[in-house]
C-alpha cells in the first residue's frame, strides 16, 4: 500500500470506503449503461429552467472564488425563511455541513445516538471522527423518537440524528411530535433534524422556521439537491442560533465553494413557481411508483420525500436481487442496507419515461427471480 | 452567543475566522467596489472558451452528483501526468485536500513544520485540527529549505508544507533542490509539496511526476485555480503513493465535488493549447507590473507565479497605506501578512485593462501618502 507510516492511529484505522457506491461504479463494475438514474434520490425533473439559464449566463465568472462570506445566498435564504443571515451557515451540502457539525461535537469515544438503517453518510463521519454510533430501531418503518431520547439519556450522547422526513424509508412525524422531541433533549444533546426532503412533506410535518430557531441545541440541515434539482452542485445550509451558525467558521473550508453553485441556488431559490410544479410532479411520480409496486403484488410505503420505499416482503437477499436484476435492464435504484428495512427497495421519483422503464422491467425481473428459485 | 454548550474543546478554542478576508467584504464593509480583481491570485484571463462551453452544454446534467470516484478525470489527469489514476486524489482545491491532509496526520499538539508568513489556509487547518505550528522564517524571501529540513527534525514533525512556487513571495527553487530537500526528511515526515503555480514557473523549477512519485512521505498538490483559471470552480488534486491517495478516501466528503466543476476541470485539461497562451500572457503581464512598480521607486521580485510581490521597502504600515490605497480606486490587491514579509504588496497578473488601472492608480496612491506624512 505504500502509505505514509505517520497517520494518526484513528486514520490508520478507518477504512477506505465510500458511504454509497454511486450509479458511476456499477456501470464500471457492471459493464452495464443505466437508462433510468432513479437510485440516488436526485431530481430527475431537474433544475429550473431560469437556474440553468442562470448557470450559463454565469459561467464567465469561474475565474473568481465565491465569497467565502456567500453573503449574498444566507440573504436571500434569510429572506425567503424570514429569519436573519446570521442564522445560516452555508455548506457542500447536507454531507459537507454533517461532516463539520461532527467535527465540532465528536471526539473518539464520543457516543453518538442515531437510527439503525439511517443515513450512511453520517455515520461515514461520526466514524471518520472516531465516534461511537449508538443505534435505535426503527419502529414501524419510522424513527423511533421514544427510542433516540432513551439512548441519548443513557449514553449522555452529545449528538443525535433525526431526519424528518426519513431517509431511507421515505417515513415523517408530525411537527408537533419533532418540536416536542426537540424540546425535551438535554440542553447537553445537540440535534441534527435533517430536512432534506422537507419541500414534499406534507405542511404539517415541517415544524416553523421560527419554533426551534432560538435553541442552542438544535440545528436544521437543508439542501438544494433534492426537489430543487441540484445535486450537482452541493449547496446545503444549515439553520440555528447565531453562536452555532459562526462555529462553522471556525473549522469549515471558507474557499469551498464553487462559484456556480451558489449562483444556482440563488436562482432556484428565486423560482418557487417552479418549485411548486416539481413538487406536484414528484407527488404524481410516488403514485405512480406505488401503483407499480400494487400490481406487482409489492407494498408501496408512504412516502413524503422525492422516493418511494417498496417492502419486497422478503428478506434483503430478495431485495438486493430486485436491485440487481433491475440494474441489468438499465433501471438504477438502492434498497436500505440494514434489516428489518432491507426488506425494501427504494425508488426516487423521475420523469415518466423512467417510471415507464420500472414499470415494464420489474414484472420481468421477479419473474425471473421466482423462476430461479 | 447562545452557542451548543458541549462543542469539543478544541472547537471552544477556536476563533471564527476566515484565512482571508474576500474582496466581496472589502466591498460591503469599505462600501468600495472592485474594478480591478488582482489580489487573490486568481486569472482574470479566465479559463478557456473551450471550458465555458463546456460548462454551458452540462450545465443541465447538474442534477446529478458527480462520480464519487471521480474515475473520469482521474483517468484525464492521470494521461495528462503520464501516471496511474490510482496515484491520484481529487479534491475541492488545494485548500480542500490541504485540510484533508492535515486531518489525517495531526493530533492536539502534533508539531507542523510551515515557513513564517506562508500559506494562511495551511495553517488555518493545522491550528483547526489544534496542532503546533513550527514556523522557519524566509531567508532571501524564499521559503528556506535547510530551516525547514532542520526545524523538522527538531520537532519530529510529522508535517511539513512547502510551496514551489511560493505564494507569497512568488520565489522558486529549482526542481534538483526540491528533491533532494524531499529525499532528505526523515521517512516519519509527511511533505506537502504545494505547486498550485506550477504551470506558470520555469520548467526547470519543477521536479518531474515520476521522480517523487514512490515516495511515501510525499503529496503533490495541484490546482485548475491558477493558470487554467477556475478558482472558482475548486478542482485540486493530490498525487502521490498508491497508499497515500487512498488515504483520502477514508475521510473526504466522497459526494462533495460539484459536477459542472469536474466537467470544466475535464475541459481545461483538454485545452493545453489554450493553457500555453494565457501562460504567456502571465509572463507578459508580470513584466508590466514589474515595470509598474521600477517607474514608481519600488522594487518587485523575481515570481515564477501568476503575481509579483513589490518591495516597497518601508515598513508594514505603509504597505497596508498601499493596499488600502489602492482599494479607495478600485484596485484589490493582497499583502503578505507577516514581517519581514509585510513590507511588500502582492499583485495578481490579469488583462491589460486592469495592468492599465493599476499603473495609473499607484503613483496617485504613493503620492498621497506621501503628502500626508
Amino acid at each position: 500500500m505504500s502509505a505514509f507510516s505517520r497517520f494518526t492511529a484513528l486514520a490508520h484505522s478507518l477504512p477506505a470506503t465510500v458511504p454509497f457506491v454511486g450509479p458511476e461504479a456499477i456501470e464500471r463494475s457492471r459493464g452495464l449503461a443505466v437508462t433510468a438514474r432513479i437510485g440516488a434520490n436526485e431530481s430527475g425533473f431537474g433544475p429550473a429552467p431560469s437556474v440553468l439559464e442562470a448557470m450559463r449566463e454565469k459561467a464567465g465568472t469561474t475565474w473568481m472564488y465565491a465569497d467565502p462570506e456567500n453573503v449574498a445566498l444566507r440573504e436571500a435564504l434569510a429572506f425567503h425563511h424570514d429569519i436573519s443571515r446570521d442564522n445560516i451557515a452555508v455548506g457542500g451540502g447536507v454531507d459537507g455541513l454533517l461532516g463539520e457539525i461532527v467535527r465540532l461535537v465528536v471526539e473518539p469515544g464520543t457516543p453518538v445516538v442515531t437510527s439503525l438503517g439511517g443515513y450512511p453518510t453520517f455515520n461515514y463521519h461520526v466514524n471518520g471522527f472516531g465516534g461511537r454510533l449508538v443505534t435505535v430501531p426503527y419502529v414501524g418503518d419510522r424513527e423511533d423518537l421514544d427510542g433516540l431520547a432513551q439512548a441519548v439519556r443513557r449514553e449522555n450522547a452529545p449528538l443525535v440524528y433525526l431526519a424528518n422526513p426519513d431517509n431511507p424509508m421515505g417515513s415523517w412525524w408530525d411537527a408537533d411530535s419533532v418540536v416536542a422531541f426537540a424540546r425535551a433533549l438535554p440542553e447537553t444533546t445537540l440535534l441534527v433534524l435533517d430536512e432534506a426532503y422537507c419541500e414534499t412533506a406534507p405542511a404539517d410535518a415541517i415544524p416553523a422556521m421560527e419554533t426551534l430557531i432560538g435553541q442552542p441545541n438544535v440545528l436544521r440541515m437543508r439542501t438544494f439537491s433534492k426537489a430543487y434539482g441540484l445535486a450537482g452542485a452541493r449547496v446545503g445550509y444549515a439553520v440555528g442560533t447565531l453562536g452555532n451558525a459562526q462555529a462553522f467558521d471556525k473549522i469549515r473550508n471558507h474557499f469551498g465553494m464553487a462559484r456556480l453553485s451558489v449562483e444556482a441556488a440563488l436562482a432556484a431559490l428565486k423560482d418557487q413557481a417552479y418549485l411548486a410544479v416539481v413538487v406536484d410532479k414528484i407527488a404524481a411520480a410516488r403514485e405512480r411508483i406505488a401503483a407499480i409496486a400494487a400490481e406487482n403484488g409489492l407494498k408501496p410505503l408512504a412516502s413524503a420525500t422525492n422516493f418511494v420505499t417498496i417492502d419486497c416482503g422478503r428478506d434483503g437477499a430478495y431485495a438486493r436481487a430486485v436491485v440487481d436484476g433491475l440494474m441489468e435492464h438499465g433501471v438504477f435504484i438502492r434498497m436500505p442496507g440494514i434489516a428489518p428495512l432491507n426488506r425494501c427497495i427504494r425508488v426516487s421519483t423521475g420523469p415518466e419515461e423512467d417510471m415507464a422503464l420500472f414499470s415494464a422491467v420489474l414484472p420481468k425481473v421477479l419473474k425471473r427471480i421466482a423462476n430461479s428459485e
